[in-house]
């Protein structure tokens, strides 16, 4: 399997290596909270009981944080299995993914056990190269028209880093509305921005029974290896039906345990709000430094970067590219097979100054030597 | 939710209480392995990375476990994940599932999606107390003659603690062979056996295209908290189909660290396998000298004990003798909904001697006062 190109592991048995700088993946560079070490440390004894099949203490502490009902929580391994369940429930048979985007969501639609049955029909909507990669409202709204079951938006959007505002996707929920489209929205990243949570349109006053969210703890609190993610949604009617095609214990106790310890670490959250604030502005503008390759503003911790024509003439492409970061340590996210993306196209994680620095100069390098 | 009946989450918040003997789940009483503690508290750090999509290393010491090919093993979130996974896979729509026993099966034999599109016939083989819940192979072999998809046996059985041995599940194997009926044997409690891993089916050397297989972690380890179990298959058509259908990353890091840590734990193995060989032994003759009770022989970590009639007939249900355990401190399985029982029967736990005689104790004197 090769899921998002991060598929770290393969490489290491590949190249018989055990360590890399990975800006494949995008990790908060802080790692691990320390509220949560120590908690973990302190409580092994806990995986000696089932989780709470109704995993309520979590779901409060989450529906607080989202000013919504605990019925409007339902929490997964991962935001995978939140997404896997909303396409399970919502059964979609004309789908819109907004694109380029993360591919697990066509994997999602597709998973639906219908889709053996029944002819699903997914269509892409195109964010522009030419647009700096921003969605056009006016245009999305018409293609809206055609009567979606459903419309896919990452927001913010990986690969390419843009953020809508709430206004926005309260104009797109609007249009949905009308169509009685359901909306879907991953928001995995959206804790890197400052006034991210502000923003989301969870807290919009439109009706919301068409809308279905998603988050992640996974990459803000550095902890991919613990599958915590969860989901809101607003349709009471779909609450049995989620029930039902939830299967049991999905997130383990330590996982439990992390997401009602980390959303108390406000220290943890404010270095990150503070490093990545500033990091994503340095990343941005050294990158653009770079003869050769374009790098798309960002909103969160991760940037996307285009080689630019007077390389690609040269023939140097993302593969190559990869191939030598590879040679000296450093793992980038080929982008090419993102949809409307080709192998001019790769993402790279922000991290820490140190290494940062590191990829800036061993891109110089590279593109220099071709130069 | 109610899974299990062990849901003892809701029963503490229904109770404001936060401590039980809980005698519903089946769990070692010797709890998380030392071993496992230490490699946990020593390696937080690996929860910064995603897990490995393939699982590879603790794929390869369950295949070397069991004597097949990494190819042959799923990996899963518990064993509920490869049972759920087996069932999307295969999609049965004429079910036999041997009873009583363990709910999971039937909820993951509709919840695979066709069964809103085709109707599921499933049908239930009786396990007959006047067998002392023996299995009739003669008797089931006759009833296979209805060529179903699919047999469900669990083995050793839940609630009835019966074993089946390899002569008499490669006699079954066989029978389904005639068919081409699936036959899907859960082996969660079979390393509470000592001779358990060596009568596995897995052993066999009959045709195993139809044989699924599933293990747990979760009770010999004492780590249902934890989440992970595992699927042995052997139809490489299969192959590409499970890997589909499978969601990403369900099990994590720690998860996985545990699996690979805990199979070499050869004292933590030992001592268990001592404990329960004289603990079931001991349960099994002290609650049969109870007055009017009678405790079915078990060859694992639970027991399953009928009122007699001596009592009911004075009024005595399963539902009023868990609650006055309760008022105790001491859960016990109601396990009137199993298929085929009824308010007459419970299931216990096996623990340590000590609270084994305390539970002895307080059964005694509950029953002692209606006599």
């Amino acid at each position: 399997m090769d899921f998002h190109g991060g598929n770290i592991y393969r490489i290491f048995r590949e190249k018989n290596i055990t360590e890399i700088l990975d800006y494949s993946s995008n990790i908060n560079p802080y790692g691990v909270p320390e509220s949560l070490r120590r908690k973990i440390t302190e409580n092994i004894g806990i995986l000696e009981r089932y989780p709470d099949p109704d995993y309520v203490e979590l779901r409060e502490k989450l529906a607080k944080l989202n000013n919504v009902d605990i019925s409007n929580i339902t929490v997964g391994n991962g935001a995978t299995e939140s997404i896997f369940l909303f396409m399970k429930v919502l059964k979609p048979e004309k789908v819109l993914i907004v694109s380029p985007t993360f591919g697990e969501y066509e994997r999602a639609v597709k998973a639906w056990d219908g889709s053996e049955i029944r002819k699903i029909e997914i269509e892409y909507f195109e964010l522009e190269e030419k647009d700096e990669f921003l969605l056009n409202i006016r245009k999305l709204k018409k293609e809206l028209k055609k009567k979606y079951d459903l419309l896919i938006i990452c927001n913010p959007n990986n690969p390419t880093g843009k953020f809508l505002k709430m206004a926005e996707t309260e104009e797109i929920l609007r249009e949905c509305n009308k169509y009685d489209t359901k909306l879907f929205i991953d928001e995995a990243f959206i804790e890197f921005l400052e006034d991210g949570l502000k923003e989301s349109i969870v807290n919009s006053e439109e009706n919301k029974k068409n809308l279905f969210v998603t988050r992640a703890f996974t990459k803000f609190f550095a902890i991919p290896g613990l599958r915590l993610g969860y989901g809101i949604y607003f349709d009471k009617n779909l609450e049995k039906k989620i029930a039902e095609k939830k299967e049991p214990w999905s997130v383990n106790n330590i996982a439990e345990m992390a997401g009602i310890t980390v959303l108390d670490d406000v220290e943890y959250i404010e270095k990150t709000l503070k490093w990545i604030t500033k990091e994503k502005k340095y990343m941005y503008e050294k990158l653009n430094e770079i003869l050769g390759i374009k790098a798309y503003k960002t909103e969160v911790n991760f940037i996307c970067v285009k080689i630019k024509d007077e390389q690609a003439s040269k023939g140097m492409t993302v593969k190559k590219l990869k191939g030598k970061m590879l040679e000296r340590g450093i793992l980038i996210r080929d982008a090419s097979n993102f949809k409307f993306l080709d192998e001019r196209f790769f993402r790279m994680a922000i991290k820490d100054r140190r290494s940062n620095d590191r990829i800036i100069r061993v891109l110089k390098e590279i593109l220099a030597e071709r130069g």
